[in-house]
């Protein structure tokens, strides 16, 4: 019923993360209705593979960089460690550790978490990239960031087991009562967590 | 911290309905990480408004004709009622009646509600439209079908006293119990409009 242009847009919406029929469907007749918005938006998806891809290295966002490698801000920083090598699961979680500006040194994005559930394996697992680089940048610390969440832990040992066998040094992110965070409402995790990784205070 | 062009396909994609800056973002670096998605989606959209429109009678989506006034599918159905019109708030609305198959005449898309608390006032609604509508087909009843909420409501009250003093019939879609649904889990509102509103059975 719908005209075949719309199908086709609403089809192609609906592959966005988190957004399924009916919200494509919303927004696409919210771009009809702004035809405007449409436009811009078509232009600037068209024109953005020449402008920004992900990082070749590390997964990061990176512009695009013609010719040669097309690298991302922080691996193009030579003040950045490259011995210090940070795992996170997606781009966000970079951005997220980047605004807080505890990280001196390089990363590498995963795209992706273990999930037995989702048949997501190993073998799903960018690991022959993440090893090739932290030989490479000699990598001697390798902070692991993905989410304390059972997919998270799990790729976390996978890594650790894989990783420490190359005789990297692995460590964890700390897991606890978040900053400005309430102990009554915190899950039995956490607060499980923050009793058995607590730290000697004093010198 | 992120290339410009990634920050203003952000600033595009918040404006989508119900969509805020942190999903947003999620698109933005999904589209950059699917790039085949981001191409087609770029040359779908950039070529839109040549396509499909906003049906300039009625408001309800229409492929554009060119030269020639765009009309849509219904508008364009000479064995559609004209004199039964059916005033919907959103071409969502519309494409659910319309799979029902239980309207035989036309429409009108006004694209907002009444809402004080928005700030959306009579002036904000299309009227002169809809009265030159009502005028030029010569519509003798009007199915208001705005929904059954507090906007909806007070919509549907407005427009049946504006199109009351132009001696149109004005009716309302009912609303009750529906098809399927348990009295025991129906809200005080629906199940009092159920009983006050209940039909004669038998002959």
């Amino acid at each position: 019923m719908l005209p075949i242009k719309l199908t086709r847009l609403i089809q192609l919406l609906s592959r966005f993360p988190g957004v399924g029929e009916k919200t494509a469907q919303r927004f696409a007749l919210y771009l009809i209705q702004n035809q405007d918005l449409a436009a811009q938006l078509g232009k600037e998806l068209t024109e953005l593979s020449s402008s920004i891809c992900v990082c070749e290295r590390c997964g990061n966002i990176a512009e695009r960089a013609n010719p040669g490698p097309s690298l991302c801000r922080v691996c193009q920083d030579p003040r950045r460690e490259a011995r210090l090598l940070c795992i996170v699961a997606r781009v966000q979680d970079l951005l997220a550790i980047e605004r807080s500006g505890a990280m001196r040194g390089r990363y590498f994005v995963l795209g992706r978490l273990l999930s037995p559930l989702d048949g997501i394996g190993p073998e799903e697992l960018p690991l022959r990239q993440l090893l090739t680089l932290t030989a490479e940048q000699g990598v001697e610390e390798a902070i692991i960031a993905t989410p304390p969440s059972v997919d998270g832990e799990a790729t976390a040992l996978f890594l650790a087991r894989e990783l420490g066998k190359r005789g990297v040094k692995l460590t964890r992110i700390a897991s606890g009562i978040p900053h400005g965070g309430d102990l009554e409402f915190a899950d039995q995790i956490t607060l499980g967590r923050a009793i058995d990784d607590r730290r000697t205070l004093g010198s």
